[in-house]
């Protein structure tokens, strides 16, 4: 992965623009550079000065004696290409263009954009933004942004693709004590993008948790292939937006960045191993857990309370959140039973009631935690008459130090009375929240986060040898001649059996002679449909004749099916009729594909036939990198499988050749571009084996 | 509505139990009714002491001179009823009952709580608790419980089941300075319940939003009822714990109560126009927005920003809760096109830029708050380096004024640079949020809230004249009889035939000749069943033959049957075999009805036939206030409708006969509390009429 390390650590910084008038951009940016305590070389550049800020300033970046490692430009948007041609004459590392006027201002603005990152790639420099507010490193220390404030220092680093989000959040966090590692704002994205930064970070010592709000993904398979590799080195929280229909339009309206849907988006980022939180409060809240507490082993929770109800909120969200309540050993039962008041409740949650001190919440949590049974714990506490909330807090501090593998977050529910005992949790790094909810999700992430860590990395998609490249391309280029985007069922069956994929044999036959002939070839029963990509509902109209045995019903259905059409569609002038070898009835699903905009092929799956629509049974997969495990998984997600698995009785279907299926529908639809759209309904899964009936599939 | 008004302004308050000892609960309790400033007459009760607290004491309230209207009972629970006996000798009112040691003990103080209910009924007394921290109220004031601190003068009512969680936000209330009207404390609710207390505050001035906290319902057809009829005059906000597996047993374990299923509780909630939260922070959340805004016309929300990237955040979390992102009309859009800068979002949500000053904000939002097509507003204020929190504050303040009816939230994203804004706001009563998707959370509760109370009172349940009661109650006679609780096929088929349910005819034959009788009487074809309660899946052993024509068919099929059982099931000896009238095939859907333990009969409906539990296509409803209505809409939520309404050219199903057999069904189980299971699986819905094929039925 790239080294942006002279980005965030330079040895020098050129503010291109530079002012010494206060309010001015460039004297926002100058100030914050050396007020964040810089130690580099600063360098103002600013034709019309000498000095700034008691910092000599140079006409041009290309005057500088020494070498610049970064430059920040905030010039008009007009004069930024020539600055960043004397960038690369002057050997500068990186930019950070703050200016706008870009590709969110329009076409001309694309254009330049465009030019812009042409002209520093040339000299090997790496840009961020433009129409970025800037990046800031704590532990540089490097402020090298227009933002007010920076923040204190820790192990956060948040990438966002919203100015107004990064400053907004760097001023809560001045209140609320936040500290991160690095802010990147990511601007228009031109050339480095939130993939970069996610791999510049991932051997970051300083960075723990990588947190990201995005509006899109400038190169969708490169953020999938890093965050796959980067989230198993630390975890990546993703805040995404535009999910809704009014929120995408908002979006492209304000970045104007293709969204693309929310469908493929979800799918790629489970299979990137990224965490996503659909609240800006879970993301910070998620934030502040990683960074403070250890990853668990598994998602068994122990939870500690002073009081029934609370604990059973946390319980009902912990269950909700899918966390597992943690069965405690026999132990840690006896230990609690004959230490703990008999009114006590030893089960999880473990109620060590009202007139809890200090001392009883200390032996509960110790118990607890070294049950192995047990892989994280919240403790609750509600200000009755006699908690103790600053002993308990130190107790809960003590023992949460001796078991450092086990997250722990703090309950304590209420205000004044409280304080104390919150303000020495938030010292020791322990989380303390004021209602359960929020602390069973937080913990829910880090339970997500520690299955994502372990689990195996994804094995590679499938490829297949001796599938028949030139078949198909010869196919489409034979359907684009006919002036047609639209395959019929005949052109669909050829390019899948191309594929490997096994297809009942279907031939187009255009007079009824020639049907006999199809049928006397493939063989006895058929069914005949008519072939038209202007025809949907083929049915409907008396367009099918199924079950035909003999030479004579196929040639009576041939012209039955005609005059059908006839008569129903006249305007319409059938190619012919498709010849399909009838196929034994098996458990109807369907494999179909469509294209996203910034992950490509998204193949579904799921239960087929004619409720299709109806029940919507569908599991969706990118197609890139995508596994027989991770097919196998798809398939299982979806209520087909409880059919295919053997439903009431019946013998169950083979999944393998169903895997195969869709693993070489991937294949064809990533080494055909074209494919816009593809559907095979019904594929029949058998006892063994299975067979593609009905191909549907649309080209550009 | 009881009339409960002398429990929260009493003229006398009796405290049993008062002490003069500082840390006594009995001084705490005194305490806080001296101290939260109660005008009333304030009476110790101790037998040891002449004056507490500067009081005259007396031994017992059968001495007191003048009238006692409320008790606070704070003595060992031994002590509690004699006690209750000279409550009721001396004429109180109503009694709070704090001292402990009653149902949560288990069956001794179960039974020692039913006598101090019987004693206190008996003078006419109403018992709050026993195990309550008490109750408070702020307008009274009094504040006649053990709990630390009066929380400041609101229009919030607070009914908590659990005296921890209630002690907690008292509390966390005193540093939000969020203000109550009343806290109550249900403890045991052996007496007054939630229910209760809704009632009483249904028409109370200072009550604006009524919270509860509530781990069970006392008594479920009540909280119906009385919900029903508040939840016009004002909101009722329910968080529910127990709802998961782990957390009920947990709350069973805490309060000894029988938790029920919580999909009846959804269900029961829904029909009492309850608003339930999932989490403590929205409940609050919730309540700070009823308590501050007015309730909206309609669910169409504007939102009013200076930064692209939070504007889409709200937009997404708008249209994921439900809201609709309003449309301006056109007046609307040209004036904010003619007033804005050029690159100003004017479509909704506004983006006013990052350059707004604070005129810029009074001018967009004013526009779009006089929008006829706008009910509320959300305004997002980022720290750029312009913005002006505290005179856009004041600017939104003044706005908000000028349209009352219009709920106003505002968010403002940071930390110290917005806190003079957040300030001015909060003072004024507009909520203020830091991140957008609390505020839109809580705006969607208000817009629940609008449609609630606009909507019309759920019409009765239809009663239906000329159902044979006398015949059911025979059946089900002559099956206890028979030492069985399942009932036969035509056994069920007679029942649901008795209440008007067309069901296909079905008697039950013991002998081959029997059979043919059978069949020759309702007519062929017939269905031959094998009836035992013990035979479950009949169509797997053989038990089941379809489709006889003749008398000989019948004749065959009966041995062929009774040979097949007897082969596969040798120890079961069946009843005989129903005959029943082959029905012509219908679309297949499925009426049910399980009993809850608090809310009684739950009806369900969905798609039946085979697929009916791979499917879990079903809705829910009580069957006690089920209108013709709701049982049409429970129809139309589940995916049999898009069937029942005709699916793919198919004519549309008779949706009114099915209404009615639910209505049937639901007079059927209300009428007979022994049934505790019933499902008529498949009934087949037709162009014209319904009929039941298979009724099963389980008494107790």
């Amino acid at each position: 992965m790239e080294n942006l390390s002279a980005l965030f650590n330079p040895a020098s910084v050129a503010i291109i623009g530079a002012s010494g008038k206060p309010g001015k951009i460039g004297n926002i940016i100058l100030k914050n550079v050396i007020s964040s305590g810089y130690g580099g070389q600063i360098i103002p550049i600013n034709p019309r000065e000498k000095e700034i800020e008691g910092y000599p300033a140079y006409a041009s970046v290309t005057e500088v004696p020494g070498s610049v490692e970064v430059a920040v430009i905030a010039v008009p948007a007009a004069g930024v290409l020539p600055v960043v041609e004397e960038c690369g004459r002057a050997g500068v590392k990186h930019l950070v263009v703050i200016s706008a006027g870009f590709k969110e201002t329009g076409a001309e603005g694309l254009e330049r954009e465009k030019e812009l990152v042409a002209t520093a790639r040339k000299s090997g420099m790496r840009v961020v933004g433009p129409n970025s507010v800037g990046i800031m490193d704590t532990h540089t220390p490097l402020n090298a942004s227009f933002a007010a404030g920076f923040p204190g220092r820790g192990e956060i680093t948040f990438i966002s693709q919203s100015g107004a989000m990064l400053v907004a959040i760097l001023d809560w966090s001045l209140i609320t004590g936040l500290g991160f590692s690095k802010f990147i704002s990511l601007g228009n994205k031109s050339d480095l993008n939130e993939a970069d930064f996610i791999a510049a970070v991932a051997d970051d010592p300083t960075t723990k948790v990588i947190l990201c709000y995005i509006e899109d993904v400038a190169d969708g398979l490169r953020f999938l292939e890093v965050s796959s590799q980067v989230c198993r080195k630390k975890p990546i929280v993703v805040l995404k937006s535009g999910t809704s229909q009014a929120g995408a339009q908002a979006a492209s309206s304000h970045t104007g960045a293709l969204a693309g849907i929310d469908l493929a988006y979800e799918v790629a980022f489970r299979q990137a191993g990224v965490i996503r939180v659909p609240t800006m409060a879970e993301l910070f809240d998620l934030a502040v857990a990683f960074a403070q507490q250890p990853v668990p082993k598994g998602d068994r929770l122990a939870i500690v309370t002073n009081s029934g109800g609370p604990g059973i909120v946390a319980t009902d969200s912990a269950e909700r959140q899918g966390l597992t309540i943690a069965r405690f050993n026999k132990a840690t039962l006896e230990a609690l039973r004959a230490e703990l008041p008999r009114e006590a409740n030893i089960y999880n949650p473990v109620d060590v009631l009202g007139d809890a001190r200090a001392d009883r919440y200390r032996f509960a949590l110790e118990k607890v935690l070294a049950d192995e049974s047990v892989d994280s714990a919240v403790v609750l506490v509600c200000p009755t008459a006699t908690a103790e909330p600053g002993e308990t807090a130190k107790a809960i501090v003590e023992v949460a130090r001796r078991f450092p593998d086990k997250p722990l977050f703090g309950v304590y529910m209420g205000g004044e009375i409280l304080k104390e005992g919150v303000d020495i949790l938030s010292a020791a790094g322990i989380p303390c929240y004021t209602f359960p909810e929020t602390a069973i999700s937080a913990m829910r992430g880090l339970a997500q986060y520690a299955r994502l860590k372990n689990s195996p990395l994804p094995a590679p998609r499938p490829v297949f040898e001796g599938v028949d490249r030139e078949r198909v391309a010869n196919i489409f280029r034979a359907v684009k001649e006919d002036n047609r985007l639209v395959l019929l069922g005949s052109e669909g069956a050829a390019v899948v059996e191309a594929y490997g994929i096994p297809v009942s044999p279907t031939r187009l036959a255009t007079r009824a002679e020639e049907a006999v002939a199809v049928a006397e070839e493939i063989g006895y029963p058929v069914v005949l449909k008519v072939a038209s990509p202007k025809i949907i509902h083929k049915t409907d109209i008396g367009g099918v004749r199924m079950g035909l045995d003999t030479p004579g019903e196929v040639m009576a259905g041939f012209w039955a099916v005609m005059s059908n059409v006839q008569r129903s569609l006249p305007e319409v002038i059938p190619h012919g009729i498709d010849v399909q070898r009838m196929a034994p009835k098996g458990t109807e699903v369907i494999i179909g594909m469509s294209r996203d905009v910034h992950f490509g092929p998204l193949i579904a799956f799921g239960l087929g036939g004619i409720y299709v629509n109806l029940l919507e049974d569908v599991s969706f997969r990118l197609a890139h990198g995508l596994s027989r495990m991770e097919i196998e998984k798809m398939i299982m997600e979806t209520k087909a499988f409880t059919l295919l698995r053997g439903y009431r009785g019946q013998k169950p279907a083979d999944i393998a050749a169903l895997v195969d299926i869709v693993a070489r529908v991937a294949q064809l639809v990533i080494d055909f571009p074209e494919i816009t759209e593809m559907d095979i309904n019904p594929v029949f899964a058998y006892v063994s084996g299975a067979q593609a009936l009905d191909v549907k599939i649309t080209i550009s």
